[in-house]
Order: C-alpha cells, then structure tokens, then sequence
C-alpha cells in the first residue's frame, strides 16, 4: 500500500483552541470536569499500557487515561507541570452518542485533554492505574512509536511541550525564575526590571526545531544516497538530516547538510510532507533531492558510512523481501515515508 | 515579471564551512587575515551606507564592510560579540581575478567574513567608515529591506545569530552564565554540573522559529484571503501567519492558524517556497491553501479586518494600477511573492 496517508505524530484529534489558553475561569472548569482526560508524564515519557505480558518488546501500546479524581491530588504539588491540549475533535457535530447533559447553550462541549508532568515516584504513580502492565517507557525513541496513530499526535504535542519546560525554566536573558502561564504555553520570567517582558520574546514561548531531513536521489534516478551513524542498529541505513540554521531556507539546508555529512551536491530540492519528532521538540521537514555530483566523502564526525543503493534493493527492504541487503527505519519515521514515496515515483524524476 | 527567483534573504553568497567552527587555530588565522571582511552591528542592526543624501527614506543601502585593522580593537573588548558567517563562494573555482596570493597548497582561499557585535557608542563606531551616510537603521523591518539581494541573505544569518545571543545569555536550564563557542554558534553552560552538558541539547544551539504564512484561495479559484492588523500602514493588506506549535506539521498549522484568525477552514496546503526572516530569527514557510467555507470572523486580538479580495483587485494592487484598491507588502516579503505566484497560476487551483 503506497497510498500517502498523514506521517506518524501527525494526526491531531484535539482541537487546541488556543483562545481558550488565557481563559483561567475556562480552564479551571475543565480541569475538575468528570468528562475530562489526563496523560501522565514521568520523566517525559507518558504511563502507557502493553498489550503484550513483559510490556518491553514489540506490540502495540495505548495511553494510560485518567480522571480528575484520579490526578486531583498531583495538580496541588509545586513541581507538577499542566499541559492543556484541546478538546476533541468533533467528527460529527450533530450526532452525539455521549450521556452527558448539554451545556447550557444547548451544545455539549466535547471532553478536553491535559497533560500532567510530575516528579513523583514512577513506580507509585503507576499503582493509580487499573489497566495492566503500564509503564513509563525508558527509550522514546523506540518506545513512543508503538502507540497507535490517534494517540501519537498527541504525545508529540505534549512531550514536546513538557520538555521545553524541563529545560526552559530559567529566564535566558536575565536568569532569574519564569512562571507558567497560559495554559501551559507562556513562561514568563518574574523579574519586573527583565527585557524580556517588554514586547513580545520567543524567549516566553516553547520552542519547536526545524530540521530538514532528505532522500537524495542520485543523476541517473535509480539510485539514492542513504546513511548510516555509528548508534544505528546493524545494517540499518536512513536519509540524511540536520538542523535548519538561522538565516536560511529549506533548500540551502539540504544542500548544505548533504555536502557536509556526504560530500555530494545537491541541485532542485522538493519538499514532500512533515513530521513533528518529539526527541525533544523537532520538525522534521522531508524533502526529494537531487543530486549533482556523485562522490561520496563523509564526515566521519556524524556518518559512519554513505551509499549509493539501487532502486531495487530498496524495492528490497521496504517490502522486507527475503534477505533485504540492509534495513531502513520503521514506517513512523519520515525517512521511511521518504523511501516510500521515491519508490512510488516514476523513475525519471 | 512573474519568474520565480529566490526569496529576499534567500541568497546565500557564503558557504558556512560549519566545519571549521570548531578549528580554533583556522578562526584565528582568519580573524587577522587581510582580506576577511567584517561587518559591524550595533543594537542588531548593521552599518549600512545609503545612496540617498538624507538615508532616511527611499533608495539602496549597502553594508559597510571593514578590514581587521579598522576593528580589532573591538575584538578585545569583553562585550563584543563575534560570528563566523562563512568564506565567499566561488562563482568560478579555475579563474581567479585576485590579487592574492595562493596558499601553500596552491589554491586560494576565498575571503572569511564575520560579523562584530558591539555594546560601543553607535556615533562612534560611524566615525571609523569612510562611506558615506552611514547609519545603524532603526526600523530593522522597513529598513533591513532595502539592502542589495546579495547582502540581505548574509543580514539574515547574523541578526539572527546575534538575536539569539542577546536574548539567550544565561542557561536557561539553570540560570548560570554561559560562554560563546564555535564561532558563535553554541553557548554552552559555565555551571559544570548543568544537565545540558550531558549530552546534547537544544539550549546550547541558536533558535530557528517556524511560521506559516500562506495565501487562502476561495473555494471559487477567484478570490484570496488578506488580512490587515492594526500596525499595518493604512490600506494594507497581507497574508495570514503564524508559529508552528510543538507536536504540529506545517499543514496543521496553516489550518489552525487560519481558523483562529479568520474563521475560515482550509482543506488541501500546498508548500511554496519559505524564507528566513530574521525580526529575530523565524523561518516563514509559504503556503497556498485552499478554503473550504467561507464566512469571515475575525480574532480582533490580531486581526484588524480580513476580506476576500477579487483576482483583479490583486492584479491591479501587484502592479500598482491606477488606484489599487489596497496594497500588499513590498517584493522582499514572501506575502508578496505568494500573492504573484497565485496571480501567475492558472485560476482553477
Ligand atoms: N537545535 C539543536 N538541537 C540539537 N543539536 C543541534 C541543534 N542545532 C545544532 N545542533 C548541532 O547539530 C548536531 C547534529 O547535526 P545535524 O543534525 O546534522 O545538524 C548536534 O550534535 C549539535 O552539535
Ligand atoms: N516563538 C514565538 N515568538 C514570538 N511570539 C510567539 C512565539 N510563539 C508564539 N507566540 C505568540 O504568538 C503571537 C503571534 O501570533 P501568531 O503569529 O499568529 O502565532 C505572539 O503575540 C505571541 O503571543
Ligand atoms: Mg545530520
Ligand atoms: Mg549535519
Ligand atoms: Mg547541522
Ligand atoms: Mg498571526
Ligand atoms: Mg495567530
Ligand atoms: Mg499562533
Ligand atoms: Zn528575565
Ligand atoms: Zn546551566
């Protein structure tokens, strides 16, 4: 099936209504709401729960959800951290199989959805839920793409969130402390005298990194240029990527991270589709590239090893034919959704 | 002329040779070395010298670009700021027209360019250029447009290099000072016990914001949607824009960002071209997007008024006819140019 659907952590079922983010009397009503829904976080990871008995390898895994009455007792402590995320969306606003009791305007608002982060001990926090074998996973990057394509999206959005706020709790330009505000989405620093709370600072808001992440395709069109870092599992290759830097576009990105990481040069660059990455807070931009050189010389700091790889060894891999000659990422990665869109492609580019 | 060239700010005239960030030894060399330019920011703005007698208004302003005599003094002062932006590109690597001499290997090497922020009085940092009518530009969104498409790509990458700076000078993990590394391009904590001195994190790196600006077509193929905030001068009108949030792709965005703004929902995004805007340092991904409904209710917290405009109210206000009904931003803008690539597309999108 090459049919292009959305890319993993990209699916939003929640509506954000950021308006509603600067209504506190809104958002306390929601909080102590009964319809509404709380993912744990521990660590930045959220509690889930395995299908399979040992909960460690394959399978799929879901969200652990709670109720207010369930979490009232973290949002009272300090160091906990609350995300709002949105309401669900509506997928059919005039048919509504819930229970609850309109709102006084007649329409039911939806159930909203908030992310919780707290330091407290993960073993007790995973006594609070009913369902079996939960965990906090240790390896996001392994772990957090085996949740199911509803759930990803939303993981994405609050890990990446809740990671700025790990990190981000200081003031950058003065040092001094910041506080939450807005519903999760502002830290503002409490020193009155700090440039920072005059005008409007990037410095108060999350961050989100661009990253340009690219299949290169080699001259001929039947060949394209995939890598591999000394952490990848053995015989794994993927596409190449690197981070967007001030001043400069999309294109010029690719261009310059394959030249640096490859040695190849790079002529038309076609964006293709997104992905956000929550490892902490990127957005990966995926793109076609074409190549106009075809020597390769890595920059040994970052690649291991750069290959030119024929069309049908690729053909090869993505179907898991017998004995593929290496592996590519999973099919949540957008480098994979990369592969796969070339090999979708007519070969004269 | 409706061609497609790059975007302003899109010119990269240097290569970043991201590689010798960290060769302490080539950096220096290059410092002293005679034919490294410099350019010299005050307040993030650059010296720029104006053709027109008054440099207020109207007309090209060039860099000013000095030698390492004219400011190494500055270099030894504790509140400079330096940055690496990258060594000239040659247009012709087998004829060279320079003067000087090859280097050992016999291959020359192209002139290093760097950028200088300076806490100095700005009357007297103008003293040292013999240009005429120099000026630090206070306006930097009016005035930073009017440089040559050469030098508005280098203006991009060191304001927004020299932003981060300002506003990042203390660990945002922990609140400590930091320290400036790799020819401007990292900041890393000077409290050895930070947590982001193990391993690598986004904190030490400059901040690359993500926005989509995209052009609404009416689902009739005829009509666009522009908006105007309150700021703009009288009769304006532009695209809608806005950050990308953690956990979203640009297509989410486009459609978030529309809605809250002006009502309207959008189905089918399409990526254009994007550039680097560095007011301090965002990358705005341009977008045509089409609409899917049509009513119009504004967020007056941002938007002043949004209509949908006719075709050829467009094509009279692109080209300046005869009272415009309203005008749209300048051609450095990427508004601009998405309104002229919708202007050159067939009308059924
Ligand atoms: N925002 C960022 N987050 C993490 N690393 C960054 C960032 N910006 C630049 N880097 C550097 O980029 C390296 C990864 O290279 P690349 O992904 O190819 O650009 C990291 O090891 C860092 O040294
Ligand atoms: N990185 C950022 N830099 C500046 N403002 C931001 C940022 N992220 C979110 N905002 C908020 O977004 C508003 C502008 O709205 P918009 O550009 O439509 O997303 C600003 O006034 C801020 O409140
Ligand atoms: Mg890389
Ligand atoms: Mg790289
Ligand atoms: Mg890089
Ligand atoms: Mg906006
Ligand atoms: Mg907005
Ligand atoms: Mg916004
Ligand atoms: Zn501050
Ligand atoms: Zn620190």
């Amino acid at each position: 099936d090459l049919s292009q659907q959305g890319n993993y952590f990209s699916r939003e079922t929640l509506d954000r209504l950021s308006g509603k983010r600067t209504d506190k009397v809104w958002l306390e009503a929601k909080q102590s709401d009964p319809d509404t829904v709380y993912l744990l976080f521990s660590n930045l990871s959220p509690m889930v729960s395995s299908s399979q008995e040992d909960g460690s390898t394959g399978g799929e895994t879901k969200l652990c959800r709670f109720r207010y009455d369930a979490v009232k007792d973290l949002l009272q402590k300090p160091a906990t951290v609350l995300i709002f995320l949105g309401v669900e969306r509506r997928k059919n606003p005039s048919s509504t199989t819930s229970s609850s009791p309109p709102t006084e305007e007649g329409v039911q608002e939806p159930p909203a959805w908030f992310a919780i982060s707290t330091d407290e001990d993960a073993a007790e926090l995973l006594k609070r839920c009913r369902e079996q074998n939960c965990s906090f996973p240790k390896t996001p990057n392994r772990d957090l793409l085996k949740l199911n394509e509803d759930e990803a999206g939303v993981v994405a959005q609050a890990r990446s969130v809740l990671a700025w706020h790990s990190r981000y709790s200081f003031c950058p330009t003065c040092g001094s402390s910041t506080k939450l505000e807005e519903g999760g989405y502002k830290r503002s620093c409490l020193n009155a005298d700090c440039r920072s709370l005059q005008g409007v600072h990037n410095t108060c808001y999350p961050r989100v990194d661009p990253v340009v992440i690219m299949l290169v395709i080699h001259p001929d069109g039947n060949q394209c240029l995939l890598g591999r870092k000394k952490i990848f599992p053995a015989g794994m290759f993927s596409c190449l990527a690197g981070f967007i830097e001030p001043g400069e576009t999309v294109e010029e990105a690719v261009r310059r991270e394959v030249e640096e990481e490859s040695g190849v040069k790079v002529g038309p660059v076609q964006y293709v589709s997104c992905q956000p990455w929550p490892m902490p807070s990127n957005l990966m931009i995926g793109c076609l590239a074409v190549a106009i050189s075809t020597d390769i010389r890595v920059d040994e700091n970052e690649i291991e090893e750069a290959r030119w790889f024929p069309r049908q060894q690729v053909i090869d891999s993505l179907f898991r034919g017998a004995r593929p000659a290496f592996t590519i990422p999973p099919r949540q990665t957008i480098a994979h959704q990369l592969i796969r869109h070339w090999i979708g492609m007519n070969s004269n580019l």
